[in-house]
């Protein structure tokens, strides 16, 4: 079964000359819902890892899984305003405007080593963000891990300094 | 070690008078957050569940663990505009003004027994919400699982139709 095969493009959405590559059906079918997690379990078992950082919303689903298999604590980020004091917060750019990411003040402790998780990387503006704030409260990234890369629009070249891994691509976005 | 030490109440957030039971110092606790849901699964593991429904977002974290853990598919269900299309919807009445949550269409087949989670239960809007999209479906609902009651809040009386689960309460909300 290959997993790339369970995700559903969407054309035209959310908006005219978007494909949306929906893994909702990843996730309602049980063998491939865990052979993506085992797949990320299985890069991760040995690196030693002490927290899983996950990005609102679909990030939460995969990191969380990781970190009950890795038996490590699951540490969110959040779109501005979700998690309770004391925050950092960092912006970034959109097509249109910017948007605010925040970690928990005491979500990761200086010298931890991250694992951060989202479900895909499109611009790498989200990803980017997060990093920041991984750094920010002095943890040490191992690797950003995502489940689909949209290599044409190039958002690796935007956290180029960490190690980066992905289960699938699509081009043609 | 108890759970419910490990959430931490941040007093007038985000609101003045609201007693906000915080949940991600339970996540970023290994030992905690792998009692959490282990506690979930010793519940759930001989109840023959087809899908887990999880409530966007923190219902996703601790829902997607338990539908790898129980080898079945995991259902979002998120605010209007989340998922693409096709979804079906329900609003909701909040204090001022209302809601609206939506499903995949395709998320649930008709006769499966579903399992909803959320991390709390305080009003029960959100609940009752996702309760009438699983049933919209044809979904059989076998329980609605939470971290934490409110009981003051009277939320379990909105959804009294459907067995529930939670695995700590606080007062004085």
């Amino acid at each position: 079964m290959n997993i790339k095969d369970t995700i559903r493009t969407v054309p035209h959405w959310p908006i005219e000359g978007v494909m949306f590559r929906d893994i909702t059906t990843l996730m309602q079918d049980p063998a491939a819902f865990r052979k993506t997690c085992d797949q990320f379990y299985e890069r991760y078992k040995d690196m030693k890892i002490d927290k899983v950082v996950g990005i609102d919303a679909r990030g939460f689903i995969f990191g969380a899984v990781l970190a009950y298999q890795l038996n490590v604590g699951f540490v969110p980020i959040r779109k501005k305003g979700k998690l309770p004091p004391e925050t950092i917060s960092q912006d970034y750019a959109l097509e249109y405007g910017t948007a605010t990411v925040e970690i928990s003040e005491n979500g990761i402790a200086r010298g931890e080593k991250c694992l951060i998780v989202d479900d895909l990387i499109a611009t790498g503006g989200t990803i980017y963000a997060a990093t920041q704030l991984v750094e920010s409260l002095g943890g040490e990234i191992l690797e950003c891990a995502f489940i689909v890369e949209l290599p044409d629009l190039h958002g690796k070249e935007k956290i180029a300094q960490y190690p980066i891994f992905t289960l699938t691509e699509f081009e043609g976005e």
